[in-house]
């Protein structure tokens, strides 16, 4: 309702805006018994945080996460993790003489025309930063599919900047070359080509727009709900929050529209996709001549809006950062004035390559919202198979060692 | 969490299968006071109801509303809208071989994936069918809308069939001409020539993809909230509820990616949009030197997810019906073999046009829904402003006439 | 938010007021493959609906339930059950003179205050004939329940009326008495008394309040959640949504007050309570030395807001009926006089006898709900274990007989 | 539906346990423009936190509260609230030998049955030390209501320990009394009997039950929603989110067994409530003859579950508490072995005296939550009715000088 929150059973309720003191991200429905491990999703907000290139914001912020509740040994307890991190290059100060004249195309003016006040320290909770809080939980999602009985594998690439366009890349190709490069793109030609174009539009103190493919394998086939929680709502809603979003396509896209009918629909054949293979992996057992598969995946794994074990694709269209040193044109809504105004400091060229994370965070706790919603985890516990429910610890807690047990009294300090 | 529910204050719950008894939907939120009337709701239905014209599947539903609840006297009371259509042409016994053997790129494998059961009825629930209840609940909000204090205008046109793609109209061109024609398009001439594209299509017995361009106009500004809950996070939900859609686009959409910041941001001036007009008519006093406004709307109305007042627009794509009476191929798993299957029957050849007043039914939810929880409507009562409350009835109800309280006797019949 | 749903995975929207034209009730997240009964809806409501004997109201309804959708050959399909039950004997022109003066202690004036306006027709949605709504969901709920693994069994007997206090009785007296006598009382001598009492008070033109006891048995170990949404938490939800609900007490309930620590605490020893021969008939192995079980249920089965496997119980008071033919004085406030009021008509002369199916159906919904959040059943196909899934239909559904498969065409007819 | 969120439009999520290194607090739904002190919170923590009286336990917690988000000098910008609290006399190493040997009455052995693990270090996430997130949020809501244009007030005080009953107290004798004694009660003479019966219990080695009496008054008339919404429904889930409490009653509660209809009902007549008065502080128009209020209030300010004006007002029940250091009895579910347990350390003797700050908080979210759901405070800045919207900052915020204005280059550094 406020916006703090995503998911249904796996959750995130998040805090912090882009020059307070800290971000913070509270994620509930975490199964018991998942070994979480903060240096994990250190390495996903390592992707995203800015500075870690010539092509990003030079703000220097670690983005150093720190669990604060929910775990025990290094392993999930069920109860909420806590998630804090702090913000160390907050500089608020300099943005106060427009407090009143709203830099253009940002959400300044419509901030203060919803809450009457905004934080002048940038944008606050409109902020890009705040997006840091979405990869902490998705790096806890990424670990609670991995430690699960399927193996669902989600990945993204940049695949268009300006008008520089990827090839089309195989699955193999984007692992292998995506995370090799500055602009994150699985084709290195012309990841090349992204990078000096980022370049120049940085020197000449301009921004441009550019596009992010995704792929999510090993979703089991059957998963998602009929019309608004359908796989495609949902996704809509998750690549939505993302700011400066402004298209999200789901398999082919916008050329449906130039397809027909005998194009688009694709023939049953028996044959194993990547999800079967992930459930068989799960112990259920595979049927000697397969299982029912459509010629192709034009559909993008996705039926009636629920998975057909084909991977699920798509892309997300960023426009271009609104933030440049270009003298620009506002009013002043206190005196009435016209202004000009000239946006100084440290911005990112273009937006797809720090939000691969963030669309790749954004997949991993949908597809594992879903996950939970359709009974394929535990949701209270990962190490047994969803229905086997018994009092044993699970075998990553410390039993009670019998030669210890020499005493007979527990002290307890309720608060 | 079961798809069954849309909106958060306003809110919908739908049931009903295409092949089944009957349709519903329970509207929740609607303040007292409004004056509802049926047959507003029945023009939309009429717009999408089957059968309309040779371009629509010759299905024949009649789509008639009943309310069962919530008024009085043709005014809301504030209790739920109880919303009946029954289904009057369902065939479903003819689908019965192919229980087991699922047409190509329906929902029929994956509902069965999820539920190890379908109505084999035709589509059941993913059928395009259900969307009767949507264009019910979005007849209602459009009648809370216009007699709020805002001037709220939404309208739909279907920008493009197959390779024919409309010009940009303007919103009296849309309004004037798109429900002239079969295919809802405000471009006359595009419209004949996609009503012969479809028709060629139809005849060919194949189909083909389409789009649908939109408009909300007075929205007022200040409207949305941050991230998860940004009016765009709940669009895209929308939108891609909507069955068969493969891309949503918000703004300048796709086309983002190429555009420089320079390109994109728009400076601010003073001035009037739509929407402040709309807020002033609200009983706001408006300001001698205007409000700030962006010069242009290459935004779509929406800066850091929260509305400026200009208009919202956007285009949503579909894919081209998947039933048309080829010969296609599937397979049987239960038996193991392979079939050859023949959708015959009647089917639309084209979606978009009968998806134009569910387009707007959606956007009609989704603008109310942030209009309650932004505090721009009673949620209660719509005659009073927020935040006055008093006793007295509104001016639509009886009032009990001195002359006739002849008796201190009420009679009252408990259940 | 607007009062008309329940639950979180098993969930109830309704719609319907007093003297409106017809009651209705959706529920969602009711798995596929439960063979469902109208006519076992219909039993529990015919223990809820007015008339049944000399000390209910004589308003005339025969509450027959209709199933709209969910169901295909006797058996759900996993999307949304739609009921409706037509109001038969709605009176609501009798009330009119006193629309701006309220009835006392009925909802006329507070709803009017809310909305700017109410249902002049009695109660409107705030009377208990809407409870008939759910008794439909929890006929529902049972059903799924009982078709589950798990042997849950719920019940509940009037165990106060006005200072007639029923002995406690056993589980086995309230199964075998509660049902034969008007009063639903488990103690034959009690209800015998109690139904004297309420007679007299009919009679006398006054009415007069009651409590309930209740028992759930069966309910597994370890359901529940921490904190908001603990069993008591959701419990104290349901029972408090009963109109005329004055208190709400779990396991020894207000006595809790004066008992000790050493007296209410219960040391741990082997043993077998009904929930695990419940979760072992569920097929999981038995231990041969049984499972640590509390020694007593002071603790009502419930411990750190979580199921012990114990019986779950508590008692409810209901305050006597607010109708009752005496004449009484109230204002009105369009006129400024006061008057005096007489409620004619026909009325309850107390509430727990008519409310012991509301209090079983609002039990069985919340512990089905919880069953499925807690992953005890699977959410889309009963028949199969949570996390088992294939694309088979289940035993109960037609398959394709390869002897009919003599065509290849199938017919459908989209909407 | 994982038990850490409460509340609908103003909402708080939580995090942490009674061991960990932190616990946690998001508020979302604080409009902007509430001024908020850190130390008005920190009172209310102070009054709930360990260690401050001679019959609480001696964990030696100074819960300070530290806000991370949603404040820009001082003043709410309509973000989320983000506070952490860190643990310092966390001492989880003591339980260790009893990790498979539940504690009798505590929540272990159901979290273990659940997540098939728990915190062992005491009660985890279910421990009353969780609390402290509930009383910050509280902290939170009250201020928010202070600021508002309605003068809600709420307080609760203890009314019975063991068999020590407090005399009925007026309003104005619990706000005297109720905070200068450690057993928080209105009546200074019980309140020393209360005390003298805790030590004892207490020097025993024992503990006691006890309750605690609480009125909400200046809520306006019309707050509410129909059934499953409504005020009791919402405060029943409140109140029994609180660990150990056992009974909670409405109103006249369970003597409503033993009224009859005549007894129970309240004639109307002309008067005004504090809530009138309240409504008239924030600017509607008293009326000369008053408005409609019942003639006593049994009905505890609520009528078809939606407010009258009157005092609502109700009692909470607590067993005792089931730490204290008597020798008890358990299992080892691991080893099969029986065992004595003897919990030392630090404890409460009796609940309610420290369970004061922690109802009244729950009391203020739940009102402030249907106040803004009623659309009685502007849930996007408080200093504007609901449905004024302009974009000038509020008062409190720094202006724009135009003096200082001498620059048009503004600084950002985007995250």
């Amino acid at each position: 309702m406020n916006g703090n929150e995503f998911g249904r059973l796996f959750r995130l309720t998040t805090f912090g805006e882009s020059h307070g003191d800290a971000m913070g991200c509270t994620v509930s429905g975490v199964p018991a018994g998942v070994e979480l491990s903060e240096e994990a999703i250190q390495e996903d907000l390592d992707r995203r945080k800015p500075g870690q290139s010539m092509i990003t914001t030079s703000r220097g912020e670690p983005d150093k996460v720190s669990i604060k509740s929910g775990l025990q040994d290094g392993y999930t307890t069920g109860t909420p993790i806590g998630m804090v991190i702090q913000n160390k290059d907050a500089r608020s100060g300099k943005y106060e003489p427009f407090i009143t004249a709203p830099r253009p195309s940002h959400g300044d003016y419509t901030y203060s025309a919803k809450f009457g006040t905004r934080n002048w320290g940038g944008g606050g909770r409109s902020s890009a930063r705040e997006t840091v809080n979405w990869v902490a939980a998705g790096g806890v999602a990424k670990q609670v599919l991995a430690q699960s009985d399927y193996d669902v594998q989600i990945k993204a690439h940049v695949c268009q900047i300006g008008d520089v366009v990827a090839d089309d890349v195989t699955w193999e190709e984007m692992l292998e070359h995506s995370e090799d490069n500055e602009v994150r793109c699985g084709d290195p030609d012309a990841a090349e080509e992204m990078r000096d174009l980022a370049d120049e539009y940085q020197k000449e103190g301009d921004s441009i727009g550019g596009a992010i493919y995704f792929e999510c394998r090993g979703v089991p086939r059957g998963l998602g709900a009929p019309r608004f929680d359908s796989i495609p709502a949902r996704l809509g809603q998750a690549m939505y929050s993302i700011p400066a979003v402004t298209d999200f396509e789901l398999g082919i896209g916008r050329d449906a529209r130039t397809a027909t009918g005998t194009d688009y629909t694709e023939d049953w054949e028996f044959g194993e996709s990547e999800a079967t293979a992930s459930e068989n992996a799960s112990g259920d057992e595979p049927r000697a001549r397969g299982d029912p598969k459509p010629v192709g995946n034009d559909h993008g794994g996705i039926q009636g809006g629920i998975t057909t074990g084909d991977p699920i694709y798509g892309e997300v269209t960023w426009h271009a950062p609104v933030s440049f040193p270009k003298t620009q044109e506002t009013v002043d809504w206190e005196t009435g004035e016209r202004k000009e105004i000239t946006v100084t400091g440290r911005h990112d060229p273009v937006l797809p390559p720090r939000a691969v994370p963030v669309v790749e965070a954004m997949l991993y706790c949908t597809v594992l919202d879903f996950m939970l919603l359709g009974g394929r985890i535990n949701p209270d516990r990962l190490d047994d198979r969803p229905g086997e429910y018994d009092t044993d610890y699970h075998p990553s807690s410390p039993r009670n060692d019998p030669e210890d047990a020499d005493t007979h009294a527990t002290t307890v300090d309720e608060d």
